[in-house]
């Protein structure tokens, strides 16, 4: 099973305290280039993969989703957005993305935030999820970028972002939040070749780093626009 | 225009003097990762953007291809590429890949190895190709990666490979071979994004780095598994 990093207290107390976890949505700096890629929401069964506190769910609850279905594998993150939604047409249930297996042609559109770079059998879930999609359905979700997860000391050298190791694909254990965090590092190709191997067509990529007026804003992120923090990609059945 | 590098006397005499020049296709190490792209060749109708010296061409004839096309801006490279040529099936002709027109529906398989990363306007390049294509017929190309053209000041640092200007797209000025090349850096994203506009669909992309098996043919290639230094992709119309 996947290291199950966010029901470890001081993990989960320090994520708990980050800005995308106290105000949501608009808290994470790159969600309107997410939210861009996303379909009309209206009448779509939408299932959300490492759902956290449920932000996402009921963001797409408002804006017109029929059913949606959150999951995650830790306990901490499904307790509070249990306790922060009150819709029945929202439900949130335990799974390891690892082992998932999901029901076929029951859902419009799969998302993820920031959850896949933790799982080691992406393939597998990729396969899972394509065949859960009815026809035309959409995969929208976002990684931590592999050129941020590949260096075996990812830290800023005099405003450079030193790379080794970006070809060997596999754990990377980091310091984030707490000591020990295991990320599965995996090149762009690997990604965008495992959607396609799974029957996917891929619709459009992202590389996500601040906008010049997102830094006007938060001028501490200027260093983000040397690399990409995150990959968005979009991709249809 | 696009620069001309390749007419410029002292960078052509050292290009001519490159394993890829002397060896032709077995002297590329990317080659065999490009060439497991392709169709099958048999009976093919190929057009080679930035064709150079033509070892191209002539292997694709030698695979069974019908009818092969090769452009290239630079003369120097046409002129060796002629008479290294006998077989009224390939025809070479000069051409600034930037303005080309090509004609429609004509071509079963397009190919372009390290040449669109010198290109200014590659969306209005491949909305062309995707046009010249029949229906189903594939396009194969390689340029530098973006992780290569990124930088600022693009040299090895303690086994790293230092990135800044990830974001930044446009041209990058760089000392090889000659002084004051110009190469156009663009994202991953843009390159893949560029394709879908055109209307066409992603297949497959490679990051190539050395194999381990090359490097131990060749140790002093370690480094470049750090991070990779060509992008390859395969698309269809």
């Amino acid at each position: 099973m996947t290291q199950n990093i966010y029901d470890r207290d001081d993990f989960f107390a320090g994520y708990s305290r980050l800005p995308r976890s106290v105000k949501g949505l608009r808290g994470a700096p790159e969600w309107p280039s997410l939210r861009a890629m996303l379909p009309k929401l209206r009448a779509l069964r939408v299932l959300d993969l490492g759902c956290g506190f449920g932000w996402f769910c009921r963001w797409a609850r408002q804006n017109g989703a029929a059913q949606v279905v959150g999951m995650d594998v830790s306990r901490n993150m499904l307790a509070r957005a249990q306790a922060e939604t009150n819709d029945d047409r929202i439900s949130y249930s335990r799974a390891d993305l690892d082992r998932l297996k999901l029901p076929r042609a029951s859902f419009d559109l799969v998302y993820s935030s920031l959850a896949f770079h933790y799982l080691k059998n992406l393939d597998r879930l990729m396969s899972q999820v394509h065949q859960s999609l009815r026809p035309r359905g959409s995969l929208v979700f976002s990684v931590e970028h592999p050129i941020y997860t590949a260096p075996s000391n990812p830290k800023w050298l005099r405003s450079t972002w030193p790379i080794d190791g970006y070809m060997n694909e596999g754990p990377r254990t980091t310091d984030w939040l707490a000591k020990g965090v295991i990320k599965q590092h995996r090149t762009v190709a690997t990604y965008v070749n495992i959607l396609i191997a799974a029957g996917f067509s891929i619709s459009r990529i992202d590389e996500w780093a601040p906008t010049r007026q997102q830094i006007k804003a938060e001028p501490a992120w200027a260093l983000e626009r040397e690399r990409p923090s995150f990959l968005l990609i979009a991709a249809r059945r």
